[in-house]
């Protein structure tokens, strides 16, 4: 099972620094390019302006010499996902995101596509979050009620994106990024993988790669923590089922 | 309806350079005086561990002469609630708060105390949230599925506790918290307030009342947003419905 997966999950799009998706670039032909991929769809429910979203994605992706399509603009959503070269869904809102494709009834045909058949799977923040097992672990507020949240679970595993060092000497008594996933360990005994931006997470069937040039802070079932470093390989993820 | 509210919903328990609930010590004796409070039941389901939330809550109330029980030791808590002489709702995960009150079906309960006959309500940080319209501005992680995202609606608008304002400078590219609000508006056209760590709501009846040493800042329902100074009249937030 997942021996045909083609993912690249970055914990988000933009980078300080950074033009929308620049620090990505050679990331995101990579893939392309091993896939033969020419033409991307974009799946863009987790803002609100469908058409601006996609032609945001369409300005950084165009001058690298690829072509971007919108799902929303597609009559058929999942006859356009089952003749797409690669997919990529962005980031915003998760929660939202995630109701938009039980609504449509497309986390079936993704997970098969992805799956199954090797469909390139792109994610970014909200996109890399519904890419995991469940939404339980992301940074959104719940501004829509999902029927659940149970996500494509390409991977068997939760992802924390634009995972976020405590801050030094705060007086804000609201917790921490540490102190929201260790609940979230504590009440699921499952692992959490915190994506520090500009960091991704490459699988390739039962290979999975961390990419970036910083580490990533993976909260364990037994409530420890560890970091890893760039390049680590994270195969070991895949194994929880 | 609601002309029997006694409500007062806090930012936070804890507040910078102050003890548990140190701050706030004169907005509850206010409260418990002016109802002949001496005994409190305390609600912990927002914590793990029951026992020493409620410990927590009974070592701050207990030397300003209160007694404090957790409803979690009452064999029937539908009973304790309507013979209790005031309730305090804790903060810690929003989800987990709202799915337990769901699953031993004390919301009706606790509403029609509230509203009907007057039982006093406090609630901080996450009890703050549920004694609203629903958990849609939670800051809290996910990490448990309610039945729903509606809650007690003790007031017919949503409360934002915690509130902070955006960081000048920052080089994070996750959402600001003012983002996260004007999104909430955006999908539901509903009024938020946001209430800086250190203030309160106050609610008797159909008056309410911002307390505290800080403004609040509402996020109106047409996008608009606007500083609320300490002692601000909110009784045109009661006027949703």
């Amino acid at each position: 099972m997942g021996s045909a997966r083609n993912l690249l999950l970055l914990s988000s799009s933009r980078l300080h620094g950074h033009g929308y998706l620049e620090h990505a670039r050679g990331q995101l032909e990579d893939l392309f390019k091993g896939a033969s991929v020419k033409t991307v769809l974009f799946v863009p429910y987790a803002l609100r302006d469908h058409d601006k979203y996609t032609a945001t994605v369409r300005d950084a992706l165009q001058p690298w010499g690829y072509t971007v399509e919108g799902l929303h603009t597609k009559p058929d959503p999942v006859q356009a996902l089952s003749t797409a070269q690669a997919i990529f869904v962005g980031g915003g809102n998760t929660f939202v995101l995630l109701r938009t494709l039980y609504k449509l009834q497309l986390l079936e045909p993704i997970r098969e596509l992805v799956l199954r058949r090797g469909l390139p799977y792109v994610g970014s923040s909200a996109g890399t979050n519904v890419a995991t097992r469940s939404i339980h672990t992301t940074n959104d507020m719940p501004v829509a009620y999902p029927p659940s949240f149970d996500a494509l679970a390409l991977v068997p595993f939760n992802i924390n994106p634009h995972y976020l060092d405590p801050e030094v000497g705060s007086q804000h008594k609201g917790e921490t990024r540490d102190e929201r996933l260790e609940e979230f360990v504590a009440y699921h005994q499952l692992p959490v993988l915190g994506l520090r931006e500009g960091t991704s997470v490459r699988v390739e069937g039962e290979k999975a790669t961390l990419l970036g040039d910083r580490n990533a802070k993976l909260f364990k079932a037994d409530g420890n923590t560890q970091e890893l470093a760039p390049q680590a390989d994270l195969s070991f993820l895949l194994q929880q089922e």
